[in-house]
Formats: C-alpha cells, structure tokens, sequence
C-alpha cells in the first residue's frame, strides 16, 4: 500500500471505486470527474498501465477534486485490505458460484451496509478484457448493469457513472432547481376563470346555454392543470383583456 | 426535417434522446455507444457544429447500431415536432417556473407516459452551454440530475449514460448472470455438519462439552450463510478429512 489510511479518519459514506489495472488516463480522469459529479470521493488505482501521475486523467477530470485525492496502490490486495465489503463490476458472466446484483441491489445493499459501518468497495476491471476470475473471486457480489446482451461492452468511466449516479439516485435536485414558488391562489384563479367566462359569455361563446357549466368546467381544468403563478394569472387576464377590446376587436370563433 | 417517420413504425418503447446542437463526434459517437449498452434505440441529432456524418463519432460508437439509426435534423422543432412529452436536462437551473425532476422520477413518469401512448423525448444541450432558455421553455419538466453543486457539469455523453442506465435500472441482470445453481440441499448439509461435528469432537476440540451445541450452531450458521453448492460440500468435505487424516496430522488449536 503506497499510502495508509489515517486511523482517525471516519469512513467516507459513499461506496470506494477500485480501478484495477486501468490502461486509458483518458478513462481514469472521467472516472475522477463523474464521482465528483455525484459526490463518490475516494478513488483507489491499482497498478494503472501508464504510471502515475498521467497528464490525460488530469486533463478529461476537468479538475475534479477525486483525482487528486486518488489512492495508488501496487496489487488489488493492497487496495482492499480495509474493505469490508466487494462488488465486483463485470460485463461477463463467469462460470463461477457467485451472487449477481444489478447497480439499484448493490447501492441499496452498499447504503445498509455502511450503515453498519462496513467500508464498502466495487471494482471495475482494466478496459480491455475486464475483471479477470481471480479479481472476481474475492467479492461477495458480482455486480452485472442491466445491458443489452447483444452491445454489452460498456466504456469503463460510464461504467463508474451509471453506478456513480445510482447512488445518488434517490436524491433530490441541486437546490438550486426550485420548485414552482409564487402560484396563484385559488381566489387569484377565481378571477381569472370569472373574467375568461363573463368575456365569453359577452362573446357570445357559450351555445346553447345550458353548456355553459361543461364548457367552463373544460377551461378550468386546463389551467388548473397547468399550475400557475400569480404572475402568470395577471398576463392571462390581459391576454383576455387585449383579445376582448383590442384593436380590431377579437373574433371568437367556434367549431 | 431530414426524414420523415413511417406512419406505421411502432412508437419505441424507451424515451428518443435528442441532443441539440452537440459541438464534438467523440460525443455523439459515446452517447449512442451507451445508449446501445441500454437499448434506447432512438437517437435525434439538431445540426451537429462539424456536420454529418461524423467519423470521430462513428469511432467512438463503437459499433453501437443507435448511431446508424440516429436522425439528422436542422431545428429542434423539427427534431420534436412528433413528441408529446418533452424532458429537459440540464444542469443549471434557471430563473424559470417549471417543475424540476430527477433521471429517477423523469424515468417513472416516462415509463407511464410511454405505456399511455405518448412519444417522450429528452432534451440534451450542447457541451459549452447546455441548452438555451427558448430550448427549456417548450419542455414538459426540467430534468436535474442529484449532483455535487460544488462540481455539478457532466459530460454531454455521462448525461445520456445515466440517464440511460436509469431506463434499465430496475431490469434484471442479462440472461448470461445466472443465479447461483446446483445449491446443496440441507440433506447435504446436514451431512457436511455432521461430518464437521465427529472430526471435531475426535479431535477434542468441544470443551467444555456442555457448549457444544452452541460452537455447533456457530459452524453451521456460517455455512448456511455461505449457500454452498453440492460440489463446494463435497469439496469442504475432502477438506476436513484430509485435515482430520491428512500427513502430519492436523492440529487443533483453540484460543
């Protein structure tokens, strides 16, 4: 192991990603930029084919906190000595005796597990041919995504993506994303359904009469439907406004 | 539009991905290879900035048979002009009022749409910029993955990836993911136990005699854990006779 875990420190409380082998530098920074993305901190590289540092994982992290704070290590051993738990990423199925989780399993499973303060790792084998038997054999789990048989061979930082972003899935929005604030009441609606009727009904829209409530009950819904703002209710009512008396006054034509 | 749909092609069943105005192949070419790993089929592309068709992307594909199928159009509204439902992703929010979804609660609301004969396409922007205000506006909801605010931009393919993963999400593993077969039936196991408990007694290794049955319950609770086939309790059968008889003959220690 090239560098040891401070003893004091609390275990981070996303799963660990282990990249065994990895070839591409190209890979192992948009590996480093998607678990920045959804908050996965701590890389671990085994043994990766072109030394480290590589100035194209720095260049595709696109400066991602991950890759600099990655691990290196010499054998898969070393990387997982403090884990208590291994998912093993594969697109391949083995002939060997072992539990198969999708991404949603084995996050759901990671989260009791690190609840019960297990240091939780997945694997993800070296580009070209993968997580070989003996990788695989030390897991509890393989972990196999939902692929289409027949196109199956994933690019390994989407690999780390998809399972990255399955772990936040759950999650809700950035805050930044508001929900809808500033919606109308129901009495800012009720004036705005008075007027579009009592226009109406001056316009001669309503025919025969006794449809009139239906008829209502139609545009009602559509605009309750579409949830609006206050501000929204004032432009519609001079949406209303401007068709009812504007220049060349508004023809309401019927069906 | 550059091509027109048969009137009679059944609607996909997975979302159509529209990516609007996307600057670099390599990114085109990685999305459809995941959105082939996925099975969603149908690509869109609005005026890609270097033309079309793309090598770098036809590199990048991998062979995906999305990229062959994808269809080349010059404005979004074109691009859409078939859609019911529109997702917009993006990951800056706006000064906008538009309720905000996750790839989760996006894909769930899909799912129903699709099953309601709706056609759902989700919106993606360009690298640099995402897409525009005009672009968001005409979508149903905006779609905001669960990011690190603190690192929150996605590559363009990432986004489609785990978006794309998230479709398949609560699938199973392929086919070629068996799960474990040829378990030991508890005849077998009963026999594995029984064979743990004579060698071990033999060997004294049951004291004080009166916890026997509790170091008895311990064993088999670790191997009921393990779901042994039939061959690894043969297997762990020939283990305890060859360290029971074995040369030299085994040792029991006790702590």
């Amino acid at each position: 192991m090239v560098e040891t875990l401070s003893q004091t420190r609390q275990p981070d409380p996303a799963p660990v990603f282990i990249l065994v082998g990895p070839q591409m530098g190209e890979n192992i920074g948009a590996c480093a930029r998607v678990m920045g993305n959804f908050g996965i901190a701590e890389m671990r590289i085994v043994a990766p084919r072109d030394g480290w540092p590589n100035d194209k994982a720095i260049s595709m992290a696109a400066g991602s906190p991950v890759l600099d704070q990655a691990k290196l290590y010499a054998t898969l051993g070393d990387a997982v000595a403090d884990c208590h738990v291994l998912y093993a990423s594969t697109g391949t199925p083995r002939n060997m005796v072992k539990p198969t989780v999708t991404a949603r399993e084995a996050c759901s499973r990671a989260r009791a597990e690190i609840a019960a303060g297990q240091r939780v790792g997945t694997l993800f084998g070296a580009e070209k041919s993968g997580l070989d038997n003996d990788q695989i054999t030390i897991a509890d789990a393989v972990l196999a995504l939902p692929v289409d048989p027949e196109f199956s061979s994933l690019n390994l930082a989407m690999a780390c993506g998809v399972i990255a972003h399955e772990w936040r899935a759950g999650d809700p929005p950035p805050d930044g994303f508001k929900p809808v604030a500033d919606r109308a009441t129901q009495a800012d609606l009720d004036g705005l359904y008075q007027h579009f009727h009592d226009e109406l009904d001056r316009a001669g829209f309503f025919y025969p009469p006794e449809k009139t409530p239906l008829m209502m009950q139609n545009l009602i819904n559509l605009f309750a439907r579409a949830s609006a703002t206050e501000q929204e209710v004032r432009t519609l009512r001079g949406v209303i406004k401007a068709l009812a008396i504007g220049r060349g006054k508004a023809r309401v034509e019927r069906d």
